[in-house]
């Protein structure tokens, strides 16, 4: 069956086909980016899907479902990756699905998934497709696979405007999303850098970090409730503002990447659109000030939505400043009240701990809806963050990627040293040399989530080994360092090793039976987290 | 074995054989009662440990731990229930544990449990002992039954003032908790109405719910890492202040009741003591106008410390009140900011949905440590409210009790009239009539965790039969209705018939085979959330 009229998703990068750059555009990137760093970058034609020669389908769906699963090369292309599709631009699809199916309801996918179970076949939740971490690649060691794509499942369902919570399908896009709520003047605000690539039913699997710097952030915090589909039956949890009747049952969802059932829908907590803000950037004469002071704005509870420290080599890179100072971007937000005073409170913490920001440039922007934080040293920030290029750098053999993590304030200078240390060894090694950097995307009152950006020197023919060999010296010292294998881009395949070390392993017995109760034939996304 | 040294439970009240009133005060007691309520009220004659015919022990323990194993009456009567001793002033102890552990250190505990679980005795995890919901009682059908008392895990072993967070043992009540804090300028913070009698491990077991009227106030938010002994071994979790590595662990430990290990000791994130305060009450003009503005209040995510409201019945009763008029007691508090500003906030949302509060009743106590609260109508609420008299109305054959649960705002106001009409039907059928009222312990921004009180009219001969009663039309309406069975009170036996119906039937079916993987044998407090 030819594939669905749904917008094509693109098989070697980042996003949809549409949004792909031209052959023309690509090698006049690599063209520039070679006299700038004094090499030959040649760009690898781009694969296109009728040109692959895929393996052949394994398994053929049965007639009851046939009408929803495709088996062209494009949609098998298409899903055999996440976003980490470093091999896809060389049109590497060794161990691509068999079978992409979309169902577009529940009876759909539960005729669907009992196909799967019944056969054995590793069965794939997949959402957005944005994974950097193997969470949805196919794994190897099966006869059948069908990766479930839940775009379909893409409706706010009801709006709750009293209780401020909606209900919502789980295969919906961050803009689709935000889009079917802004008419009733709501917002769920969850806002991954990922957010046009991604769904719900994805942040809800992977325990994805949204938009808030601090308090409620993690999507954890929004969930109300979560229906979900496993092999055993559906899992359905009452819509609760809170309850102490036992583990969690959302909890155990949240995170469980796809091996305990398939989300459909969530209840989630959403919010008015806020009207009062308040922005401000405030320079700090270290990378060592700029923490101080952000553990003191976190420690006094103000809760803002962005407390944002930038190291000193990504306010040189990114807000164009000396290289020498950190840069703290503080921000608040509501619907309800003022934003002044929270931010004049955050400002005399700053100021304290040798922060430096003119009066002049703490915006505030209060009643009129109008957005801060898009001027001075916080917009230029803004707008290096903001303008990703897809595509561009695929296939150019370049070794750079970010890894993220968590630790406490106590263990946090010895940890960034060594975590520092670790990795520019390792791109020294590995690239001749490179760059790193940090900033913290959220922080807690009691530890910042630091998110580090590496790249190495170009050198002829640099690998995914390569890229692989400086992520697994970073992983290795996060793990002895103390700090968590990932803050928010979940565990996948690609963090199993560092996750298996991290987990207690009484946890690990307990998850392996859980998922064996209620996916009996262990087909839901095994290998992720868990061996099956 | 004698008892060991610690202080005297006592067996058939709240807390300490110390604390419990005399044969005299009660009587007084009971006479004043009677002639209150126009009746004759006896006293039962309080049980003495040493003329108790209780079963005799079926089991003994080996040599290895015997030194820490007791089997005296006054122990086994002590830990025969929790806070639920309705059948223990009448010297009903029918199934007592053969033996009481107090164990030590690691190692007596490993002992302890390998025992337990290699002989297949049913296994009680005791904190404080301070459960309403048959938590701690032993469960019929076994041939031994060991209850482990962790009241000598009790201590603060580490203090980290940089990430404010401290490693503390499980078995430590509330108040010495706090003294082993203080010197440091720390607190938890964590006060549920149990605080007195109830431990770190058992608030952990529970999902307790603490001080805080609204954000971070179930323990589960405090908690940093858990670590558990299972017969697996040992549960450990790293000290992470976010993680998105997979379900979290410790939200499967939270909430668990004992029935999948012994928690030991956890690290929790503590906090300044506060500095800064602004308490008022505001007096609206009903129930509906009350929690209409705690709504409001609750959605601008100011955050209060506190957002209690009490019902027209209760501000009758407990502030001395017209019985029209619903009290919204708001409080602020912080260690580093004044909290003058967020309170004018929430005043001015509770003044624009109809609440009254003169401006000299602001109480506002910036920077000088004074307590605010204690005058006015939130003053009286305050007193009534810590003066709860322990032991002097056990064995009066009183029907009355509590029960609480969490809903949302859509469906709160039709849920209150169910959860009311039920209620106050069975108090009718069972004593002729009665009285009932409501107050939020807990607000979210979707909704409030209400809590109510019931007595029935006296009449000769009410039983504990009668009670359940009236508990049961009340947890049978919440059901229906939507809510939780349980917000902070936990499941335990008593409330298994409404949990049962309440969890996902995939998730019971998950927990099920996580406990068969870390308690093999099934020892761990079998009945509790789950059948073994």
């Amino acid at each position: 069956m030819a594939s669905p009229t749904l917008p094509k998703r693109s098989i070697w990068t980042w996003g949809l086909e549409a949004d792909e750059p031209s052959d023309a555009q690509r090698a006049e990137y690599a063209k520039r980016l070679s006299e700038k760093l004094g090499v030959s970058l040649a760009c690898p034609p781009i694969p296109r899907a009728r040109d692959l020669k895929l393996r052949a389908p394994r398994i053929a769906p049965p007639d009851s479902i046939a009408a929803f699963c495709f088996t062209d090369n494009h949609e098998r292309a298409a899903h055999s990756y996440g976003a980490d599709k470093e091999r896809a631009v060389f049109g590497e699809f060794p161990n691509p699905p068999d079978v992409v199916a979309y169902p577009a309801n529940d009876s759909e996918l539960e005729a669907c998934l009992d196909w799967c179970s019944n056969g054995g076949y590793a069965t794939i939740p997949y959402g957005g497709g944005s994974s950097v971490v193997e969470g949805v690649t196919p794994p190897e060691g099966y006869d059948g696979i069908v990766t479930i794509d839940m775009s379909r499942f893409d409706r706010v369902l009801e709006i709750d405007d009293v209780s401020r919570a909606a209900r919502i399908q789980a295969g919906v896009f961050g803009p689709a999303l935000e889009d079917q709520l802004r008419p009733s003047g709501f917002t769920l605000r969850h806002f991954p850098q990922s957010f046009t690539g991604s769904t719900l039913g994805g942040w809800i699997a992977t325990r994805s970090g949204g938009h808030y710097a601090t308090n409620h952030t993690h999507i954890d915090d929004f969930v109300e409730s979560v229906r979900m589909l496993t092999p055993a039956g559906w899992w359905e949890s009452r819509r609760l503002p809170g309850s102490g009747a036992g583990p969690s049952p959302d909890r155990l969802a949240i995170g469980s990447e796809g091996i305990l059932g398939i989300i459909t829908e969530s209840w989630v907590r959403i919010q008015k659109r806020p009207v009062f803000r308040a922005t401000a950037g405030v320079l700090l004469p270290s990378w060592e000030a700029g923490y101080e002071a952000t553990r003191q704005i976190a420690q006094a509870k103000l809760w803002p939505a962005n407390l944002r420290l930038l190291d000193p080599e990504l306010t040189r890179d990114g807000a164009g400043l000396d290289g020498t100072r950190a840069l703290l971007i503080i921000g608040f937000e509501s619907a309800e009240t003022p934003q002044e005073w929270p931010m004049r409170m955050a400002i005399q913490i700053a100021r304290g701990a040798g922060g430096e920001v003119d009066n002049a440039e703490i915006e505030i922007s209060d009643g009129t809806g109008t957005p801060t934080g898009r001027s001075g040293a916080a917009g230029a920030w803004r707008n290096s963050f903001i303008n990703i290029g897809g595509g561009l750098t695929d296939g150019l053999g370049m070794v750079s990627g970010t890894f993220e993590t968590a630790i406490t304030w106590d263990r946090w200078p010895d940890f960034d040293d060594e975590v520092r240390e670790a990795t520019m060894r390792a791109l020294t090694e590995v690239c001749g040399g490179g760059t790193l950097n940090c900033r913290f995307t959220h922080v807690y009152p009691d530890g910042p989530a630091p998110y580090y950006t590496f790249a190495g020197l170009y050198r002829a023919g640099c690998t995914a080994q390569q890229m692989a060999d400086v992520k697994k010296a970073a992983s290795d010292a996060i793990m002895k360092a103390g700090g968590t294998i990932t803050h928010h881009h979940a565990v996948g395949r690609q963090h199993r090793p560092w996750y298996d070390q991290q987990r207690p392993e009484p946890f690990a017995m307990a998850l392996r039976a859980a998922k064996r109760a209620v996916d009996p034939n262990g087909v839901l996304n095994p290998g992720v987290l868990i061996d099956a």
